[in-house]
């Protein structure tokens, strides 16, 4: 069985499984990519018809089922997990469920370009993954999402753009990017950043997250 | 001289200029009657071919001119407005021009949409602007979004999808919302969160900013 590493995949390991989310059907060829050549697809819930709608059969669909259709809950009853707890979304329900079954490494798509607050909360939540354990990446249109705690260099190539946001540092600076980065307290600081060469090493003492733009 | 005022615009007075972003052009009825019905519309660079494909012309480009094509940089150069800063992005730039011109009431389109990292910095700078005395407010696809500081009490509809993102809040908390809200140390806490009725209250000691799913 060989396993397929994702371009700007962030991890040392191959990604175990991928999520589909049920924000935007990706369109760029990385995610797209992911998604034909992934072992073991979790959709969160409705994400489930699109996947279908691409030919493809997820492996598990999780989430409140309020959104997948009556047919494909039906006719795919029993690859459905649902997970009615309200405190947490699908994207979350899909972590918990992969981690559960001891898959840590994990590719997200779909997970972005509908709801801005959809958008802005599955982002975030890649702090909440990597304080459970998880290697997980969100892959958008445009580039590659994850959240990192401590200081960590990353592969890079010159004027790739770079956004870094903050969540819990304290001390938060930077060698190899083009604008110097600090403790930022809003998030648009971290933004219209760029590497200048083939890596860049954030010096960090709490968690933040670095989007990698293809 | 008759005012609009936009569906769900946050403000007492109507607002008296738009900014289109150069992310998606929206499809939205709600930013599309903003764009139609606007007396004074400035563009994000080329964000105006965008618009000049929908037959409107902008009263100002403004921006570093690296985006806007070379053809509408020759016909249009006489409302170009080339700010070549480079700490602060074009979305800010046109709210600073307006500003200049004493119009502090501001609804701006076009901001979310394409790569996720200008999403989310579009969407922070709010508070920014607040600070510098405008009110102004992001109409998307989905909902709206601006800044408050303090306490406010907002209109909405029972069951409407409402988000909240702390920027600064150490006392953070609402009335009127399905789930309580507290001073949020990460931006997914504040999601997922819902009006009973037809207002809700929230107390707060700083800045945070609000999305109104329409």
């Amino acid at each position: 069985m060989c396993s397929y590493t994702p371009q700007y995949w962030p991890f040392s390991a191959p990604p175990e499984a991928t999520i589909l989310g049920n924000g935007e059907y990706p369109t760029h060829n990385i995610p797209l990519q992911i998604i034909e050549n992934s072992k073991y697809i979790v959709c969160c819930d409705g994400a489930a018809d699109k996947l279908l709608a691409h030919n493809i059969i997820p492996n598990l669909i999780v989430g409140d089922c309020d959104s997948v259709s009556s047919e494909v809950k039906q006719k795919y009853s029993d690859i459905i997990c649902k997970i009615d707890e309200q405190d947490t979304n699908d994207q979350t329900k899909a972590v918990k469920t992969l981690l559960s079954q001891n898959k840590k490494r994990i590719a997200i798509v779909g997970a972005t370009g509908n709801r801005e607050d959809h958008t802005i909360g599955n982002i975030a939540l890649l702090v909440e993954y990597n304080k459970m354990g998880a290697d997980a990446a969100i892959f958008t249109n445009y580039g590659v999402m994850f959240a990192c705690c401590g200081t960590h260099t990353f592969t890079s190539r010159p004027d790739q753009q770079i956004s870094i946001f903050n969540v819990s540092c304290k001390t938060l600076n930077s060698n190899g990017l083009a604008y110097k980065i600090y403790p930022f307290s809003n998030w648009w600081q971290g933004t219209l950043n760029s590497a200048n060469g083939n890596t860049f090493t954030i010096n960090a003492d709490g968690h933040y997250i670095v989007m990698l733009n293809y």
